[in-house]
């Protein structure tokens, strides 16, 4: 069973492995190794290589765990927290910690062996946002959890694995994560003052000025950030308020599979297929039952961060969480807006 | 003049160069250049290849930016921030901004052509900590400045440069940054409910458990930390509680560049030469001051953080300060102990 782990000082919570925890000599090892590119587990025909599904859309009624589907969700065979188990969280001397009880989910995104979201059609990529949604909502309902993380490594700088098939993660959290937690409050923050959402006001603001603007269609706006982190880091917001990605309709599904596949095209058109991630920000979990987060409702507007990862990070942008952007993100707009998809 | 931003909802500066931008198109390459290893500028005789010194120890006063030295400080030839100018911090609709104000400098610790802080002499590193506290010293004088980070990238994956010479970075700027405020906030907190310094307490409870404790000596303390992110990450702390690093004297310079040296001697053999950040994090500058941070003297205390970067990091733990460490650190500290240097 991992770990959860609490900062003392910060309080930031760590997933300390054990499951997958190598010897420390492992380490000092520069070699990296895979499963040869020739056998893939998320290809349909090998359904037998994976855990079986929990989740799959089969338009024929297939059986489970055999062809004929065209997205897949099976548990990680790595997983970063355990399934089973109450949550026993308790004190060491100073140090708090918690048995690290979580689902880890990947979302297999295509039966065929495609490396990149962008390579998927609109269609497709709409139905990777249901299966989220439709996972999300199922794994609501087991009270022990906080918050799912959505978010997408691709390339292998970015965290991705060897196997190049296109595919997304879950992470099921029974703590709310810092950086949710600090966005949450910073949006309240605002909002206190000027009962306005912040996200609202900065949509409206970036769709006057325009420099900043990437697309605009179909309800949706992508942005590259007024403080960006990262070259080419791209905002995708609803422009209609909503906190939480769940309640999307069938129609805003297939309009946001438009704007990725747009938004994800570009970057690989005009990068050269950059590594990058991807991250769902949306409100937690059973948030009525937590007075100080009863007004998410109006002060939160969820949304996709897209960070392409093309620049090293220096050592003091891990330790301080202050930032060094190379290149204006003015510049990155409308290097993005002329690239033709 | 590079600039300053705030990202409106939580409040995070970055900043967004103009003077090191690169033209978007630039970002595509997957090719790195940098000058050949035979044409380093920071050995001693090439004084001319760098700007002028800023700081040197020249043990037989020879005259700046010749040879003779033993450590120089020079501006950086690409600055983060610039050093000229008034702050100017004003708003653009609901986004802040500032112009870039701070200072950047090159340490350079040696004048020979060594790669790793780790095999200088003790005697070379307390004088690089020496001359940390001297910069610090001199840049608090200069109103704008609110925090100096001192920091080192060692190894390409870190951060480092092309060329393989040791060297760490200040950079002064003029607000204080978001994690080293996190941690001010959080060792407050810790000191109201318990009227203790929460680096005292963790450092006693380290003393009495020993699983994760790496060296012990000399009035300093090297321990993996309980909630570390990062498989080995280390945190040098001194033993005995200040806030502030600048307040080491003659003695404690020594040994801290004795437990320097032991625990990056211990990375460097145990690990086959890993890339590594440290990152030191100290009190700020006029706290006293600032209402809020009047108490620091009792409730915050200086340390170092090393960071060595032997795995990738995931989309979601750049996302979302959320980490997984793949080491449990009680397996790094028994592993760190028992490599003999």
């Amino acid at each position: 069973m991992p770990e959860l782990r609490k900062d003392p000082i910060i309080g930031r919570w760590v997933i300390i492995a054990t499951e997958r925890a190598k010897r420390p000599d492992q380490f000092s090892s520069k070699t990296h190794e895979g499963p040869p590119e020739n056998s893939c587990p998320f290809c349909e025909g090998n359904e037998s290589q994976t855990p079986p599904e929990i989740y799959a859309v089969r338009p024929g009624n297939t059986p489970a765990n055999k062809p004929g589907w065209q997205l897949r969700v099976v548990p990680s065979i790595a997983p970063f927290l355990g399934i089973e188990g109450d949550l026993d969280r308790h004190g060491k001397g100073l140090y708090d910690l918690m048995n690290g009880i979580g689902a880890h989910e990947i979302v297999i995104e295509s039966n065929k062996h495609i490396d990149d979201m962008a390579d998927l059609s609109e269609e497709q990529i709409a139905m990777v946002m249901s299966c989220y949604i439709d996972r999300m909502k199922d794994l609501e309902k087991d009270e022990r959890f906080k918050y799912v993380l959505v978010f997408k490594n691709h390339g292998w700088t970015a965290g991705g694995g060897r196997v190049k098939h296109s595919r997304s993660q879950l992470i099921a959290t029974p703590v709310n994560l810092k950086r949710v937690k600090e966005e949450l409050v910073g949006a309240r923050f605002y909002y206190n003052y000027h009962e306005r959402c912040v996200f609202c006001d900065l949509i409206k603001q970036e769709l006057e000025s325009k420099d900043r603007v990437i697309l605009d269609i179909d309800g949706f706006i992508a942005i590259a950030p007024f403080a960006a982190r990262f070259p080419f880091e791209v905002w995708v917001l609803p422009k209609k308020h909503s906190c939480d990605f769940t309640r999307l309709d069938q129609g805003m599904r297939l309009d946001l599979g438009k704007v990725m596949k747009k938004v994800l095209m570009k970057l690989k058109k005009g990068l050269n297929d950059p590594p990058y991630n991807y991250i769902l920000h949306t409100a937690p979990f059973r948030r009525e039952k937590v007075g100080y987060w009863k007004s998410i409702d109006y002060d939160y507007h969820w949304h996709i961060e897209i960070l392409p990862r093309l620049t090293r990070m220096a050592g003091f942008e891990w330790g301080t969480g202050f930032y060094i952007c190379s290149l204006p993100p003015e510049n990155a707009a409308k290097f993005l807006r002329e690239v033709e998809v």
